[in-house]
């Protein structure tokens, strides 16, 4: 199989070259870049010197998207946003699967909102109505039906959408949200996703032993995580993103405070205690996890931990897991669940290749197993 | 000034030498440490070599804490919790301010709360009455009052209730804080809180590039935030408090969501909508900046950000500020505060110093003037 | 093929069950722990949740090390250094290699240096005559042996060794260096080097944001890479080996200063001049690197970097492979070689897969193909 | 006294007005910036805000450098190289002292040397002659003299220069030195060394979790390190200086290796042993610790280090110090120097106001009394 990638010198395109350089079932990648174009992958990123050229997999030449598109089988996208509506148009015609990493096809026939949130109207409005967004624990029958129909159009979710989903869905699908009141998600983040482009906000000695918030009550990603509870429950609660910037490379922790509705709160018995007791806040607590890992027993890449530890970025670096633990307040009212996933695997480049595994009729763990890196 | 601190070679004991040692109204500094009693903080700490004793500010021996409290004007301890009772009952009847860090007289008179989060009962329970809950912004009149009693047993409080009452403060006091609905502080921390004594969980390739919340739904500054909340408005929320470590030496980042008053709210005029206009949203949070610019407006520590910035600790890192950004959620409900501070000097130290200053009528600022280091 | 891990939860031990599960001709890995006895790697490691055992390749039991021998076809031994002797005799009388990556075997047969720098005598000394240096890079013919005869004991070089060695190997077996003169060994390590077990050294706040050197002229690396020097040329410079600490997770970059002998430097031409001509060291310079690529060029994880790029650890992270970069310096008589490892990966647990592969008879890399992670 | 600042606004000059609004004897600051003309420190910097316009310091405007020359009594340039020499003319025109942290100056009347290294010729070669290298440690008297004549250019030493002559100068000054063996600087050093503007080699993702050299055999620091060693001694050794790039804020650790005088090697009394006594070298270091203590008795900003520590940089962090370690190699012929500064303090802008300390005839520490920090 060929596997063509577009965009293949930024941080989720190279990611996608060495994980692809490991898929037992890619036989050739074919790879483009605007910024390197005429040049080789192992100039732009020396970690590749002898590596997938050395195997065969590639010749590592940086060519024009047009080449990849004409003589690939699947076509990875990982371009910055709002420029390649064209290049879907050219592997839908061509009935070539498209996998995207922008943010192009995320809203589906929802142009209202991405052009609020963009600032730009669809290119190509009737692509939109023919692409699923991505997310393989929410749409995966969906990926295998727009697949089975030649060309599929795959908007992988945005980073911080996939970790805040997975920690919220199984909540939203046994009813327990309440919409009455707010859902906050608070994510931590670490500076590849911000990109290659060097900047000032990425400058080692400007965030280098440093946190600090950014985008509140404006991060494209909140109208992505509303849409993606949407499409889980009737209704949703009105929704909070804040995302942080910490100093790690690789790696998204979200602490997501979600609203139970009264039926699944744990109340005090005693209306003279400000507290429901501890041990009922347990027994509930373990409930809910059931649910979530009943939600989840058959997805490859959710794991639910055991009581007693919490999600933590370091131990889903370098793999395709999201972590989730779960508790609930001392007061009873609110779930507090954490997830971590590394932002450039599960939040990029490893989803979209375990939509590829979807697509191809593939294990979805296909060139996915790494065990996360203990340090 | 004779100034003794007891518990010099943790890491808030050895800041407290740091900072004391350039405080211009501090004469002499007499130090102990139970752990290296005997040897010198030059030993302990190389950075100090050639400092702190060359000036003549300190011998830079390690006593016992009995041989500094009686030889000291005021008293500072920095030791673990638990332990300190004893001294300040000696510090009380020399008639010696005793300015605790530790967390056992945070919660004057309510042994209840404290018994329940730190399993133990008061050993002076009448000491406690005597205590002030050093938090400047908040209780500057009784810290003065107490001090002209002749001798104050000073409460600093703990480094993320610092961070998290001061960002709530003006909101409870202006009556915009909803008490139905739940206040939720959520912080990040650097690896110095931890203290000095190695741990698996503070070891470097177990912490550095990660981030990952702990004691979820049970940090012990959960009821100090509670308390600190309730002493300024008559009602106050309930609370969850979530901290979290990144790989930071120092700084607390707090971003903080209180749930509005519906006085408060912005809400959408034309119920078609879902959002509220954006322009009111900027109106209302103008508004509220300027009700938290005013309630600070004679605090020296106290920096409310300009628009368009965000609190981030490297703003604040080595100085004693804290700094506040006032935001609303796009929903127009919930009011975002964010506050950074350096935990180990506003949130430890530097607090602490700054309570010495009041009780000895010196200009607050004394001593803690740095400006923060731009990295 | 059933492989045994003896002291599977220290960093090395767990690397190895991390690289080993990935590997196509591992059936089976049986796990032993002194620490966690009786436990399971995925409580010590939760990074391990869900991967090793889920594929059947592990229960993750963490047994008793002669439980371990028992039932295995290959032993790796990730011990600390002196505790292992006796599983080496027992393995050797079993008829099961031995794959050893402390320092017990690194000397051969010379125990009086070995003594000197490590304080103890041999156990077995018989044992050392069996046992071969692992750096296949030297030794391949001799491990290839050792494995015929039926069990072999590979002592897998020390991490500073392996980055120095490989750097210094081709100038001393192709005659360019200067006995006369000493060669210098300057390297900078990240902190996983130091062991899972919290100290002061390594504590967070107490490395993070600094670097510094640590026993100079002492390091019990010296002699070892003294040793391998020694066997590649008839005589050998004097050395000096000065390791650093720095805040990184992994790597090892080594900076190698190696006095040419006389007609290897390149001189002024005119006596005027203090420095020779810029066009000559380029020349020379090329010349050598050719000399490097020749030597290497039928090892699969030694890269000889293209002119302009010096070696980093980031451009090996998580792989096996050894960069290294040649230059000379503006004087003409020093060759300066930079080499970069991952110090858990060639510089341990990966050479130790290395060394297996090559027991085995498999391809070189089998198992050790990761491309370095781009951050 | 009003101090004008030129190039406020990059890493060095903000440094320069942190530290200055907290100089007892600067009433006055003003500022210009290029890039930021018109605008205010306070918006380039938030660290800044409340801080040195709050104390009357400064009204943080950022003027043009013409405007700032025409109204100081001492005028700091932290120009990037090149640029500035026409701003010194003026100054020393209106008899104005021009203290230049910048390499213009660093060659006094050598314009071959610098124009070698640097690429261009000397704009203005008279004005060089009056120009003296700033490194008290060496020059003092001279900087004094020029200081009396009414207008001293000083040229402030680069970081790396300063880190690494300190440790050599007494080793020259007592002909402790082998002009025939070359002399080895390595050195690693923070990212703020790099300066403000984003590029790929700092952006955090490229250069955090790795350490890598750079411009080896190339760095312009090298020829100012040959030239302030010929200042010291008669005769100077071919000099190497290779610098390297850690994932530190601040900070240069320097590695020295020294070659001995015959008279001053350790060598084995007996001929059989390779190596000499442990004993003997162990007293020559002390010897030699000795000579180097006595060279600086009355330094105020050196420190040699007692036995058993060697320099980090986390011990010299936030303040002027330079801290030296003596070691002898394990053969007697190599003296190991290790030091330690802050590359933005010693190595930049707390120099720089030691020599204007100096200039003024004030004590040398005055506003340069910070401990260093301890995380």
């Amino acid at each position: 199989m060929v596997v063509g990638i577009i965009g293949a010198t930024g941080y989720a395109g190279a990611e996608l070259v060495r994980l692809l350089s490991g898929h037992p079932k890619v036989d050739k990648l074919i790879l483009s870049s605007v910024s390197f174009e005429g040049g080789n992958i192992e100039e732009v990123y020396p970690n590749f010197l002898g590596t997938a050229i050395k195997t065969g997999k590639t010749d590592g030449l940086l060519l024009k998207a047009e080449d990849v598109i004409a003589s690939s089988d699947v076509v990875f996208s990982a371009l910055p946003h709002a420029v390649g509506e064209g290049f879907a148009e050219a592997c839908n015609k061509k009935k070539v699967h498209y996998i995207d990493l922008s943010s192009d096809f995320r809203f589906d026939d929802d142009e209202e909102t991405y052009s609020a949130w963009y600032g730009k109207p669809y290119q190509y409005p009737e692509l939109h109505k023919k692409s699923v967004y991505g997310l393989p624990e929410l749409n995966r029958q969906k990926i295998k039906e727009l697949a089975s129909l030649g060309s599929a159009i795959i908007a992988c979710p945005g980073c911080y959408p996939t970790g805040a989903l997975l920690g919220i869905f199984p909540a939203m699908a046994k009813g327990l949200v309440s919409c009455e009141h707010t859902l906050i998600v608070n994510s931590v983040t670490g500076i590849s996703g911000g990109g290659r482009e060097p900047s000032r906000a990425f400058h080692y000695p400007e965030c280098a032993d440093s946190v600090t918030p950014y985008k509140i009550a404006s991060h494209r990603h909140t109208p992505e995580i509303a849409r993606g509870l949407s499409k889980m429950g009737k209704n949703a609660p009105p929704l909070i993103f804040t995302p942080h910037l910490a100093p790690l490379n690789r790696g998204i922790l979200s602490t997501i405070y979600i609203p139970l509705v009264p039926e699944w709160r744990v109340t005090p018995g005693n209306t003279q205690k400000m507290l429901p007791p501890v041990k009922e806040i347990e027994d509930k607590t373990a409930e809910i996890k059931k649910l979530y890992a009943d939600f989840y027993k058959d997805e490859p890449f959710v794991r639910i931990l055991p009581a007693g530890i919490t999600a933590a970025t370091n131990r889903v670096r370098q793999s395709n897991f999201c972590d989730i633990s779960v508790h609930i307040d001392i007061n009873g009212a609110i779930l507090i669940i954490t997830t971590a996933i590394d932002n450039m695997v599960k939040g990029a480049s490893g989803q979209a290749i375990q939509n590829m595994n979807i697509i191809l009729g593939l294990d979805e763990t296909t060139g996915l197993d790494a065990i996360p890196s203990l340090f």
